[in-house]
Order: structure tokens, then sequence, then C-alpha cells
């Protein structure tokens, strides 16, 4: 039920931050002395070990983890602390970084299941700054912790939702709390991209979600009480009222 | 009318990638023989010179260019790259590359509109590959141009467009076209989030739009006629059958 972190550089300072601000469990794995005591000071969960080593994984629970992200300096190193992870725990989730070009393709083979890039993501960043400055801003917005006008969310709608049934419109989501679904996330993995008003809300659908962050935690509570809430009774009493 | 680019590396490579693919005017300022080599397989306008120095950027040609975007590797160069542009065009707008942390308040302080830290933003998309795994990939793909169910855009609204007056509803932008308006940008640089489908459309908007390619393609042409043109006059007609 924990993350393991593999280098505490810049990249894995950074995910350690969020992670710890979203209350996730993780340990760090790093094996410089240097690195080492910088982590003392943020008291994150941590061990000295070399994670390209299987002693070192298991140390840090690899076979119960959720998963494991690679973020050494060296493509080489991720590639290696990829193929080890992956020898040890096949079901893992592991995310690791790419440096160089063509490493993804590497990191994938050995068996990572998502792959990031940063010179590629900064890259595509600078260029869409100058042809598209606005949906830049838009997007920094809207995935940025600090500005509390506009945040893009998932939620999933629970089985025993009273929305579950419903369709957008009825649901009163955009009318009563103001949020729009950019996107739903059906249960067999397809995305559906802005989906029409008359769109089926169905169990385990994640809804993508814009819109104030107020909001969405009042949808989030919302979408997990069943029909016979009173909560449900009022804000159904409110919509139809709207509707009128 | 044209961009400057000064460092031909891995962010710089694929800058000017996306410039080609988009149809922008740019030149390349890199000071290094081998990596020059790389450009002229390319078949990018460039030259040989170092940006920090005044004559290499007037020789780019910076009194009369649109921007400059700075992407050398070393942070050092980068401020003295943006002091030395700002210092020989006062209104020119400066996109430059942050490495290390604190690097970036430098870069602004010498005079960047925007500066992008690859690193920070690797980490955070790293941290929400794992927190909101679906809005990644939302947002990967509404970005990205290997995808084609979806794409963010931003299109300006003519003054003499046929819709200045109109609101969202009205215009029949999402029932007629199939697009969601997620944003407006005003002309007084106020951007309006999850707008109202009351929200009136004025003269000088921009508007964040999600949608299919094909779709932001239609709206892009339809906004750019007069009210008496045929083509508006259709869309009104079936937007008018659709309401009833
Ligand atoms: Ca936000
Ligand atoms: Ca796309």
């Amino acid at each position: 039920d924990h993350y393991i972190i593999c280098g505490f550089g810049r990249i894995g300072s950074l995910i350690c931050k969020e992670f710890k601000a979203n209350g996730l469990k993780f340990v760090v794995v790093e094996k410089d002395g240097d690195t080492l005591e910088k982590i003392k000071g943020e008291s994150y969960l941590h061990m000295r070990g070399d994670a390209t080593q299987d002693e070192s994984l298991l140390k840090a629970g690899i076979k119960r983890a959720r998963g494991l992200i690679s973020v050494v300096t060296s493509d080489t190193e991720n590639v290696y602390i990829t193929l080890t992870a992956r020898g040890l725990n096949p079901d893992l989730y592991i995310l690791a970084r790419s440096g160089e070009e063509g490493s993804d393709i590497k990191l994938k083979r050995a068996g990572a299941n998502k792959v990031v890039s940063p010179y590629l993501i900064g890259g595509s960043r600078m260029a869409q700054s100058v042809l598209r400055p606005n949906v830049v801003d838009f997007i920094e917005i809207a995935t940025g912790s600090e500005h509390m006008d506009l945040q893009m969310e998932e939620i999933t709608i629970p089985h025993h939702s009273a929305f579950v049934g419903e369709t957008l419109v009825s649901s009163g989501f955009r009318k009563e709390i103001g949020v729009i679904i950019v996107g739903i996330k059906k249960t067999h993995g397809k995305m559906v991209f802005n989906p029409h008003s008359q769109a089926k809300i169905e169990g385990g659908d994640t809804l993508i979600i814009l819109g104030e962050p107020g909001a969405i935690t009042k949808l989030d509570d919302l979408v997990a009480r069943p029909a016979t809430d009173e909560v449900i009774k009022q804000h159904r009493r409110e919509h139809s009222d709207h509707e009128k």
C-alpha cells in the first residue's frame, strides 16, 4: 500500500513533497550519503541502498508496494531499477523518468507502466507557450495547486451512488454544482471526451471534472451518497426548481 | 516577425520541430560546432554565434524579432542572454528555460516574460500520474498532436464576427459544432473559467475550446465570418431547428 521512490534528486524531492501533501505513504531509497543528509531534514521515511539491487528493493517492501517511481539521474540505472523491480513484483505500477532520447522505449521494454521525459514535456510546454499561450495558462491554472479559481480533478462514481443511471443533465452537476464534465473514463477503459448532456452515468465511471475546488469537494461528497440520503433529496429539489 | 532560438540542445531542437510544423519563422543561434552540424541536417535557418553577445543577437535580427527563446544548457548563460536581449529590445517576448532551483527568479529579474523549468514540470507530471492518472491522460491527449480524438485550442473572436453579442448557448457552439468552451480570456486580460451558458461573446475575446480537431477547424472558420455570410445563415437555421 506504499510507494517506493528511487532517487532523491530534484525530481524525486518534488514527488515526495506532492505525495506528502496528498497523504500518500512512501519510502525513499537513495545511495548517496550527501543526498541522504537532505532527506533527513525533510523527515521522510527513507533508507540507504542501491535500488538496482534486489535486497534494497526487498527491504523497501517491494512485494507489498503499490508502486515504484524510478527517478535517479542516469537512464541506465533507471532501466536497471525498472528491470529489477518488475522481476520482483509483476503487478507493481512502475513509473520511470527518461533523460536521453530513446531511453523511453528501453524503460517500457524493461517493464515500466509509464515513462515521463522532463525534456520532452519542457520543450513541448515552451513551444506551446508561444503557439497557444492562453491554453498553457489555462492548463497551468487547472493543474497547479496555487490557483484556487479552477481545478481539474477525477472522481469515481461508487456503484451505490444516487447518480447511477442518471444523465449528465439530470444529475444537475453543471447547473447546481457548477462543474463541467469534460470526459468520462468508462470501466472498460475507454475515455469519452466532451460527453453529451444525455450521456448516462454508470457505477465505476471516472468523471474528469473542471471547476472551482469548493465545487469539486461538494461533488465528491454528493456522489458518495445513496439515493435515500437527505442531502441528495435536497439537491434534487433545487435542481427540479431550477429546471422549471 | 520571427523568433530567435538560442541553443539547439534537446529542448531547442524540439521547439524548432514544433515551430516548423506550425509555420512559424525562426533562426537558431548556436555556438557549438558539433551541434551546428546537426542543425544543417534539419535545414533550419541558423547562424553560428554566442547569444550572450550583442552582435550575435543583432545579426539574428533582434530589433525586429517577435520573440526570443533562451534554451542553452547553463542557467548562467540563459540569464546573460535574457539580460542582453532585454537591453536590445524592450518589447520583445522572452521565454527562458530554468534548470537549477532559484534560477527562475533570476531569469524573471533579468527580463524574461515566462520561465519554464523542465524539472519542475516533469516532477509535477510524475506525481500527478500517480495522484490523478486520468487527468494526466486527458491533458496529454488534449495537448498532444498525436491523438485526433480531442484537442485544446484557443480562438480569438474577430470584431466583425457574426457571433459578437451572442451568448454561448445562442451561438450553437456546443450543440451544433460539438465543442465545449472551458474558458474565455477577455480583452482586459481576465480569464473567465467554466463560463455560464448565458455568458456574452465580445469582439476580441479568446475562447479556450475543447473538441475534436475537425470541430475546432469548423469553429475557427465560422467565427471569422460576418453575420451576412451564407454559411452563418445556414448555421443559425440548423441551431434554431435543434432548439425547437
Ligand atoms: Ca488550480
Ligand atoms: Ca490531441
